[in-house]
């Protein structure tokens, strides 16, 4: 461990966070300190399951984990209705924190942890892991080319999965105490960020969401999708469900560019991943086909997946508080909020008859 | 020319004339016979320029291609508001018609064109050239296998192309008085009846259109989107835009299978053409990567493309008419009215400040 290695503790022992772990272990300056269940048991059989270092601590609390002075950050994957109560204490035991997507069950909750990590002086980042994934960036670099893409027109983002008869009755994903926001929770979260991602953050005016949502007989999303306006007219859509084949699809058109990617939440090789631009697209001259053809590129990643990406950047904002007295990065707890804000408004509109709703209004 | 070969008279020299000039050429079973135009010497140049044989007519109007009994067929590529009364004609002069999309500016126009058809026995077809492709049929084969694909749960399709800054301001599909139905009737189009083509042709209930249509000052269509919904819950979107570069999307997700196109309208390449598929998909054990991962069919047309695929379609059913004393085919008038009843609701809902459409009601 070096000298500088970020100590982790986890807050429980849910399926994403063996992942997670794994990513700790992964990212050079990071270590798997501890881990806190209600079960001593489960703890401890975690920690042996996860390559936790013989030197790690399992403890039978939560507040174990933030008692003990040589965590510097908690990943928490709790499920989203028990967020702001443990986001907030840990932040409260000037814990650095790493939380899981959705970052809340809406934004005046989310606001209760922006308030309290900004009241103790630590890092905020939510568990978005594409967004460090160096494709992500490489992406962004010809969205960003006027030459090649100009203008962003407009975006479709559809995230779906095909949970069986036992995640639609049992997962805490479908449970309105648990993960009450559902399929928009847990795969829209994913679509909107991508969106805000895409026009830098500026928020939409309205959204309006598309009839036909599903939802289950507690009223949890299992289905839904929604389109988005900004003030400059630009309109995008995205489509997220639990009841569809495994699709994660990022599709981006501008005025002179394209740009797909069919897995941009994990890529379908950890290793290898792949986006397809176009630019300036016309016909041949006898229209018997496309030129500019589209070209794919390939971003690799042998060295460190997205996970661990996503850890080592969290590490290293910690290690720049820790050590060199640096201010928290806003940006995370910003864009995490701005999706938030989205997200609840998407809900609104399919609450009130998928009229528009103002976003953050 | 073989003996059952059908010769087409087509009305107008378009820019898309030279297309259905060559398919025809292509195709095993029709002949190029006559061209009309309100100026013989384009009718002349048209004819030496796309390969009419020596034995060719032109003539100085349209009527004469009508009044040519040696015309089995006639190709109308002119501007939409034109259709309904050379179409018309043309029926009432035992003509067959391959009619060039959007069929009408509204579906009451297009039922003056269908009861000619009906009333004179002829063949109607519209120019969707995408319908033929071979590719097409092979979708469809995987569409309807319920184990591969499963239900079908949504659909996203988008057509864009850039539209310079003359094709703006000069082109017809930008004229109210001409191609009043702008993007929506150029490009719209074929997304509609990818749509349709997909759900067995069952007409959607209700038809939303997404807020942010951008309209020229003549109040024509550059740019919008809609959704769809079906009385089972299912919902779709589409977007068409002259705005944007160049973006043939179809992507279709089932409870079980993902389709993807990127060129469904024309191929990137005339004479090879793909689509991707994926069913059942999930993740690696240690979520590192998909298994199964998508893969991709390729479809070889290289003996005839899709335009002449089209051609030699409606030039068999001319053929099993004229020889066999056959029907004419009711599909084809059929699938085209449902396209324009689609489009209708989605102009409609623009029109109503994007207020939710019945489907012919």
């Amino acid at each position: 461990m070096a000298e500088t290695s970020i100590r982790f503790g986890i807050l429980g022992c849910a399926g994403i966070a063996w992942k997670v772990s794994r990513a700790i272990t992964f990212s050079p300056n990071s270590t798997l300190y501890a881990v806190g269940s209600r079960s001593l048991d489960k703890a401890e059989k975690f920690a042996a399951d996860n390559g936790f270092p013989p030197t790690a601590k399992f403890y039978d609390s939560y507040e174990a984990v933030h008692d003990d002075p040589e965590v510097d950050a908690v990943y928490v994957p709790l499920p989203t209705s028990l967020h702001v109560k443990w986001a907030v204490l840990a932040a409260e035991k000037k814990k650095h924190l790493l939380l899981e997507k959705p970052v809340s069950l809406n934004v005046a909750e989310f606001d209760q942890i922006i308030e309290a990590c900004e009241a103790n002086g630590v890092q905020f980042m939510d568990g978005t892991m594409w967004m460090h994934h160096p494709r992500t960036a490489k992406m962004k670099e010809f969205l960003s080319d006027s030459q090649c893409f100009g203008q962003l027109e407009t975006i479709h983002s559809i995230f779906t999965f095909s949970g069986d008869e036992d995640f639609l009755k049992n997962d805490i994903r479908v449970k309105p105490d648990l993960d009450g926001l559902g399929a928009l929770g847990d795969l829209g979260w994913y679509c909107i960020r991508a969106i805000l991602w895409a026009v830098d953050y500026e928020l939409p005016k309205t959204v309006t969401s598309l009839r036909g949502a599903i939802l289950n007989e507690a009223g949890v999303i299992l289905a839904c999708g929604s389109s988005l306006q900004w003030e400059d007219g630009k309109t995008v859509t995205f489509h997220c469900s639990f009841l569809s084949n495994l699709t994660m699809d990022l599709t981006l058109v501008g005025t002179k560019g394209t740009v797909h990617v069919h897995d941009f939440v994990n890529p379908c090789d950890e290793k290898t991943s792949l986006f397809s631009t176009a630019s300036k697209t016309g016909f041949t001259d006898f229209a018997t086909g496309w030129d500019p053809l589209p070209s794919k590129s390939v971003v690799a990643t042998d060295l460190l997946p997205q996970d661990a990406c996503m850890v080592k950047e969290v590490s290293r904002l910690v290690e720049s508080i820790k050590e060199g007295g640096s201010k928290p990065e806003s940006m995370w707890p910003s864009i995490s909020r701005k999706t938030q804000l989205v997200l609840d408004a998407v809900k609104e509109s399919i609450e009130k008859g998928f009229e528009p709703v103002q976003v953050g209004g």
